[in-house]
């Protein structure tokens, strides 16, 4: 698609929920910079490196998750120079499910460049009370 | 303790992980901005918000773990004005446990004020990706 420019981060961070809801992977992989050097972790926590795995997982995510829509809210903000970055609390809504899932804590890093601004970096995972014992669960039935 | 001042995001980061080497909470958290606008997750996901909620997440991990030694390697970094983020790798060591832990993905926030460079937010996460092969390696050499 046409390479789109954004003014703000908080443009980009807009378009970028809002394609995630639209299910466009197209439109999401439009507000990231097309880099190497670009990061994105998702719950359960693999960080994935460059412009082709950030790709290939949203993806996997929009493929398998018909109907997710991401609601954003800002927690604290800092930008400076050509940098900004974004803690914000993810509630996840799926399809016609009643329940709101997560929420996920992210830490959204933007850079502006020759196009304007873009994601480089989208560091989410469950936020929440769960103890560790759990986690060591989660992370064993990974292996 | 008496204000430290720090050149770079680089010195931050050392003074950090080398704080939480030594089990010194003062000095874990003279590397924080005094802010209430800082930020802390660590696994298993909670957002701590504030100067006073953080100090009490290390003070409660430090004493809860001694001997935590965590070797940290970056993966990719951005700067631009009074902002750096770096993307690392933390590896945790355990007293005298050969096992080596996680690795966990954190984001680190640095943010220049009056007083230098100083962190304003650590995200950390489990990482989920398989360190298996990895980690059988550093046991190996390590025993």
């Amino acid at each position: 698609m046409s390479q789109r420019h954004f003014a703000s981060p908080d443009d980009v961070e807009a378009a970028f929920y809002d394609a995630i809801e639209r299910g466009h992977l197209d439109e999401v992989m439009s507000v990231w910079a097309e880099d190497e050097d670009i990061v994105c972790i998702h719950p359960p926590g693999n960080r994935l490196l460059g412009y082709r795995a950030v790709r290939e997982s949203w993806r996997a995510i929009l493929a398998g998750t018909p109907g997710l829509r991401i609601v954003a809210s800002q927690i604290i903000r800092w930008q400076s120079g050509m940098i900004a970055v974004h803690q914000v609390s993810e509630a996840l809504h799926l399809g016609n499910d009643p329940q709101i899932h997560g929420p996920l804590n992210a830490t959204n890093v933007y850079v502006m460049g020759a196009g304007g601004w873009r994601l480089v970096s989208h560091h989410s995972s469950a936020a929440g009370e769960a103890p560790a014992a759990d986690l060591e669960i989660s992370r064993r039935q990974l292996h």
